[in-house]
C-alpha cells in the first residue's frame, strides 16, 4: 500500500501532462517529495506509464484501466499490461471516465488480483457509500459543491467532505477517503485531512500552475 | 506513409501481447521483416508504445487514440501522446472498439494534423464507403462472412473482398483498402491483394501461433 | 408500492412482446393474476407503456429511464414520460442495459422524486451490495451462475441466493430483492422465496412459452 | 415519403414536450398545417409515439431507434414497436444521441427494412457526406456554426449550408439535405431552402416559443 495522508496529481491530457513534459514536471514533484518527506503520487496517461515509472521514484497511477482479461479487445488498457508497465495502482471511475457499475466493481477485483492499489473516484454521497462497499484501497470524493468554481474545502461548510467520510466509515471501515475537488493550496489540504480524508486527488492546480514547484511545495505544508 | 502491401499485425491483449513478451514477438516480426523485406507493422496497446517504438524497426501503430484533445480527459489516449509515443499510425474503429460517427471523424482529422497515419476498420460494404468519405490512409475491411470462421479469403468467394475494394475505390480513389478478416496463411495475402486490397490486418493467426516466426514467414510468401 | 412476493415478467424485444401482441400476453397475464390473486407485474417497452397501463389492471414498470430531466434530450426516456404513460415502476441496470455508477444514482434517486417503484438489477454480490446502498424499492441479482443456463435457483446451490438476500440485508434492511435468473418453474419461484427473496424477474420463460397462460399459471404456484 | 419542403419540430424532452402537453403541442402545429397546407411533422419520445400518431394526422418521427431486432434486449426502442405504434420515419445519430457508425448502418438499412422513413443528422460536412452514403432519406445538417448562438442561417455566410448541400448532392444525389440548425424565424427557413436543402429539423424555436402558434405560422412563411 501506499503511505498516507498522499497527494496524488491527475496529468490528464493536458499539454504539460504528457510525454517529455510529463517526465520533467514528475521531476520537480519528486523533489519536492523527497525535500519535504510527503507522500506524493502521479496518475499519469498510459502511454507514459512505462517511462515515469523507470525514471522517477514517486509512485505511478493509471488514469484508468479496463474492465477486461486477456483475450480479443483492441485499443484498451488491459490491468496486467498497467501493472507490468510499472503502475503502482489505478484511478477508477474518474468524473471524466464514468464507468458502468458492473465494471467498477471488476475493474477493482481485477486489480486487486493483480496487486493495484485502487482509488474509486465518486461523484456524492451516495454513489461514494456504494462504491466503498467494493472495498477498493480508496474512494475519492467529488462534492459537486466544490467542483470547478472558486469554493474550496477550507472555505465550504466541513460538512460536505466530513459528511462522506462517515458515512464511507460506517460502511467500510478500511476504505480511505481521499478529498477530490475544492484543494487548491495548503490549507485546502490541511482542512481535507482535519475532516477525515487522508489526502487529495488534484490536476490543474498543479498541472496547470505557473510555477508548479512553488504550487506542489504550497500544498505539502497542509500534510504536516 | 508506411509502404504498401503491408501486414499489420495487432496485438490485442492477448496474453502473449504486452510488456515484455509483446519486444519479443515483434523482435521476431522484425527479423523476418529485415529477411524478406516485407513490409510488416505491429499494432500495440498504448502502454507499450513507447518501448517498442524505441526497441525496434518496425513501423508501431496504436490500436485506438481518443477524439480528444489538450485538457480535461482522464484515462483517454490523447492523439499527440501517441504520437510522441513512437506512433507512427493508428488503428480507428476496430471492431472491438467501435466509435461513434462523429468521433472517427475527428479522430481521423486529429491524426491527419500530426501525422499519423490511420487505419479506420469497418464492417460491411456500406461503413467502408462511408469511412473512406473522411479520407482516412487505409480502410479494413472485415467481411462479416470472414470473421472468426474458417472461412478465408483465398477460399471465400472473390467478389467479398473484391466488392469492397471497389466500391471504396469508386469514392475514394487514393483511400487503400485492407483485408481485416479471413486471412490466416500465405496463401490468403496473395489472394487478398489478388482482390485489390493493398494488405492485410490480422491478430490471432500470428500472435497465438505456436511458432510465431513461421507464421509470419508464412504470411509474407504471398506479398512477393 | 407494489405487493409482495411479485413476479415481474420482462417482455424485452421479443417478437411477442411489443405492440398489439404485447397487450393480448398481457392480457393472458392478468387472468391469471386474477383468477390466483397472485401479483403479477409486467416490464415493457417505452412505445407500450401508455396503452398496456390503460387497457390492463397489472402494474405496468418501464424496461429503463435515462438519467436525466427537462431539457435538451433527443432520443431518451424522461423519467417523467415514462410515469404519466402510467408505469408504476422502473427497472433500473438490466444485465442487457447495464448504467454507469452515477447513472444508477441519479435514476434511482429522480424516480423517488417522481414516485416510481425502483428495480435496481445486478451480476453478483459485490455489485449487488452496492445498489442496494443506492436504496432502489428493489434489488434484483442475477448469479452469474444462474444465466442463461440449464441451471435453476431449485437446483443450485442455496446459498447463490441466500448469500446475496442476506449480503444486501446487512447493508439496507428496507431494500427487497429479487431473484432475476434461474426461475423456470413454479418449484424455482417457491425455492426462491424460501432463500429469502421476495419475488423473481423473468422474460423468456414466459414471453417464448409455447403456452403462455399454462406457464404462468405454473410459476404462480410457487407463490403460494 | 413525406412530403418536401418540411418542418421537423424535435420535442426533446422539454417540459412541454411529453405526454398530454405533448399532445396540446402537436394539435397546435397540426392546425397551422393545415392552415397553411404547409409539411409539418413532428419527433416525439417513445412514450408518445403512440398517442400523438392516433390523436393527430401530423406525420409522427421518432426520435432515435436501436440498431435491434426481435430478441433479448431491455429498455431499448425496437424499430418495429416505433413503426406499429405509429412512427413513420426516425431521426437517427441526433447530436444529443450520437451513435457509431456501424449502428447507424444498421438503423438505416433496419429502418428502410421496415418503412421508416429515415434522416440521420450530421454534425459537419465530412459526417454529412460519410451519411449520404448509408443512403437514408434525410441528411440534417448542424453547421457548428449555426448551434446554439445566435446566428441564424438567413444571416451567416450561405456557404455553410449551400458548402453541405452540394458535397451531399454530389456524393448521393437521392438523398435531400434539411437544414438542423440556425434556424429561427421564417425568414431562416426561406432563406434554408434558397441554399437548397429541403427543409428544416429545429426544437426550443416553436417547443418552448412563448405562443407556440404564432412560432410556427411565422416559420412556414418561409416555405411558400
Amino acid at each position: 500500500m501506499i503511505a498516507t495522508p498522499v497527494i496524488i496529481v491527475n496529468f490528464k491530457t493536458y499539454e504539460k501532462g504528457y510525454g517529455a513534459k510529463a517526465l520533467s514536471l514528475t521531476k520537480i514533484l519528486q523533489k519536492v517529495a523527497e525535500d519535504t518527506k510527503a507522500n506524493v503520487a502521479v496518475a499519469v496517461g498510459p502511454t507514459d506509464i512505462k517511462e515515469i515509472s523507470h525514471e522517477s521514484s514517486l509512485p505511478v497511477f493509471a488514469q484508468h484501466i479496463d474492465a477486461i482479461g486477456y483475450g480479443s479487445h483492441t485499443g484498451y488498457i488491459l490491468p496486467e499490461a498497467a501493472k507490468e508497465a510499472g503502475a503502482v495502482g489505478t484511478l477508477i471511475n474518474h468524473s471524466e471516465h464514468r464507468l458502468r457499475l458492473a465494471d467498477i466493481e471488476e475493474c477493482v477485483r481485477r486489480a486487486k488480483e493483480i496487486g493495484l492499489i485502487t482509488c474509486v473516484c465518486s461523484n456524492n454521497l451516495g454513489t461514494s457509500k456504494a462504491a466503498s462497499l467494493l472495498y477498493p484501497d480508496f474512494v475519492a470524493v467529488e462534492p459537486p459543491e466544490l467542483i470547478g468554481g472558486d469554493i474550496s474545502v477550507s472555505r465550504a461548510k466541513p460538512e460536505l467532505v466530513k459528511g462522506t467520510v462517515d458515512a464511507v466509515k460506517a460502511v467500510s471501515p478500511e476504505v480511505k477517503v481521499l478529498c477530490g475537488a475544492g484543494v487548491k493550496n495548503g490549507e485546502d489540504v490541511r482542512k481535507a485531512l482535519e475532516l477525515g480524508s487522508e489526502g487529495v486527488l488534484l490536476a490543474s492546480g498543479v498541472v496547470k500552475a505557473k510555477d508548479v514547484e512553488q504550487a506542489i511545495r504550497d500544498l505539502v505544508t497542509g500534510m504536516v
